[in-house]
């Protein structure tokens, strides 16, 4: 799985998908902040958001690598947490899509 | 400056100004996460409210230390950034009151 080759066009569709994935998680992030906030009964709400974006931002330094030798890993992860559609990802190489979106079979 | 005694009755008022700096900085630092928020071109705020939270918390527990023996640096720090209030002072004996509020007299 880790020494898949990775066209121009792949490239740049993975790349595309990549970066709407991490754009959908960090809205998700915003959203909960928000909502963290407006239901907040006092102050100490920023203790609890710290830690949760202290937390949500060492989770996501860790998931993101767009190395070509981990990509594989990283879109089964992101696909099966949900920010990775399959519309995302049209024009990999169906074996691709088939190995992200059942990573088990 | 350290060997400085607390009665009884002035343990009470230092304890009751201490934690109202705390409730006050607390809720400074809340106002500036909404405006942040408020401000926000983009979900990439999440990062910058995460790093702003992080510094304000490390400051925060450096600051915030009721121990006896660094209570009056805790509070010239805390009266000279404006959390604490000359009121908060009150019952104080006026040495320290006078330690607190001019500490390079």
């Amino acid at each position: 799985m880790l020494d898949m080759k990775w066209s121009p066009a792949e490239k740049k569709i993975a790349r595309a998908a990549y970066d709407r994935a991490y754009q959908r998680e960090c809205d998700a992030i915003l959203l909960e902040v928000k909502s963290m906030l407006a239901s907040a009964a006092d102050n100490q709400i920023i203790w609890r958001l710290e830690e949760y974006l202290r937390d949500r931002r060492r989770e996501i330094d860790r998931k993101y690598d767009f190395r070509y030798s981990v990509l594989m890993l990283v879109f089964i992860s992101l696909y099966a947490e949900g920010w990775l559609k399959e519309e995302d990802l049209a024009g990999l190489s169906p074996e691709k899509i088939y190995k992200i979106t059942h990573p088990l079979a």
